[in-house]
């Protein structure tokens, strides 16, 4: 088989993976913390019916009632009649909560109410938060030729110097990714939100996309919303994928800082080199003895075992 | 003046800059917020008297009541009568709440309600969520010598070969950062949040230092907490240390994959051996042109004008 082909391969297992990893913890998640849910639900409403059959209402009653009210509300449990039906914890909010542990972002607008829950919490993240840095680099790793090498060779063809056709480029990236991961999108929000307006959409984006989370804005949160699991896992892809060119970008400005030696004024690490290396000749399955220049053997390993220890580095 | 000596005069500007950035945040914030908070808390209590003042309770006048006590508790503003006296935009938790925006944590205990809080809050993370980058790893370059560097050295000389050296150094590491940055504050919290658990302290710890957020437990949040703002300046100090451990660990994972060929073997980016070299090589302020070995142009770009572009790396 074709390197090339065996490297996509490699990056199709990680992204399945990544599906089934999300769904594993969509169906733990939801058999963990949905009888916990119903339960508090339960408690609620009962409260919230013997609340209302008293014959007066006291300023103490009122007040243990609303204490007990707000709790339940900060488990996501809330006592309004129009919500009462649906749960946080079904399969499809029970994948989108995973998926907002694994990349960070973490709403929080429905948080595990067991002891058990947080404890998977904990070790799902443990695994998660790790494989979705790794498969994001790798999909970044993969379409860094066509969105970055490609267009900064053709504006160099095209008779621009080396240093502004990077700069040229990545302004015209940012200019990309500003209307197709936030100004877009935030459209879109504010048409299937009816309490967004354009601002609260592009908050909404821009907090998401920063892995930031505050969660005051939640997709898919509206009692009664029309397809909500298909509208959860669009919003579960649209995360993934603005995560994806938030890195694209990062990793465009860290490469135009090189060439423009501003990493090596703040004394920061370069971004490699080696990357583009990578890139267009996947090394993944190859023979295992390929034959590669002799005059740089810092930027590529490609046996293991030749591999400098950090102290070799450090000394030599 | 030394080398070394301008290195950390510039690194200590960043840490002083990091926490100007952060009073200003936090006045501005405070500023915006505090009116319409007052607001809401004003429009909260009166609608909580209006509705201990009505002769019979029914149905719909408790679901509207409790549906606006929800609205404003979503931003913040508890109906609670222990609760009513704090602001959540004093100067201590403005600065907080800058701190989780820029670190990304963003627990969201807190959210701006006015239309020119939002704004903000997106300027001013697009501006601190990379600064706060650029601060942490300048930081974590700092400390890579002592901490990874001096001690796989040691392990080294102590008889161990360059590979498992690796491997014990960073399982020595993990210890102490579980120990140090999740244990033993988790064991403080639990002593000083009369609600918390020791699990959900851990949880806590590891919630937070996955930038991930939830904001189901957060600090300094009870009614009533002795000395709010120094323990609230303490838990940013806490984030800023514990984050920067992350990162440390996270870095020395990726030398010690690197070290292992496992990089090469997912195909991602090498953890760039330069970095050590600025490590010990301090090069800000230093003669424009220092002796330097010929045989490695390109793990140094000292001269931005040599640097090459993506395009000639690319070709090259």
């Amino acid at each position: 088989m074709h390197s090339a082909s065996k490297s996509w391969l490699l990056l199709s297992g990680f992204v399945l993976f990544y599906i089934i990893y999300l769904l594993f913890g969509a169906l733990v998640f939801s058999s963990i913390e949905r009888p916990a849910e119903d339960e508090l639900r339960r408690d609620t409403q009962r409260l919230k019916e013997a609340f209302l059959n008293q014959s007066c209402v006291s300023a103490a009653t009122l007040e243990l009632f609303l204490s007990r009210v707000l709790a339940a509300n900060k488990h996501g449990v809330s006592v309004l009649k129009n919500s009462s039906s649906r749960s946080n914890w079904d399969l499809a909010s029970s994948m989108f909560f995973a998926n907002t542990l694994v990349t960070t972002v973490g709403y929080g607008h429905t948080t595990p109410l067991s002891d058990a829950g947080k404890a998977f919490s904990i070790a799902y993240a443990l695994i998660g938060v790790p494989f979705t840095m790794l498969v994001l680099t790798a999909c970044v790793q993969r379409i860094m030729q066509p969105l970055v090498l490609a267009p900064v060779g053709l504006l160099q063809r095209s008779g621009l110097k080396p240093r502004p056709a990077t700069v040229v480029h990545f302004l015209l990236l940012l200019l990309a990714v500003v209307l197709c991961c936030f100004l877009a999108p935030a459209a879109v929000f504010s048409a299937l939100e009816a309490s967004w307006t354009f601002l609260d959409s592009v908050y909404f984006c821009f907090i998401s996309l920063c892995t930031i989370g505050l969660g005051d804005f939640v997709p898919a949160a509206r009692p009664g919303q029309p397809y909500r699991a298909l509208y959860q896992v669009a919003v579960m892809v649209y995360l993934f994928i603005g995560l994806m060119m938030m890195y694209l970008l990062l990793r465009t400005f860290h490469k135009m800082a090189d060439v423009h030696g501003l990493t090596t004024f703040f004394q920061l690490p370069r971004c490699e080199a080696s990357l583009i290396d990578d890139d267009t000749e996947p090394i993944v399955g190859t023979d295992p003895t390929p034959p590669r220049p002799k005059d740089r053997p810092a930027t590529k390993p490609l046996d293991p075992g030749s591999q400098p220890s950090y102290n070799s580095i450090n000394k030599g």
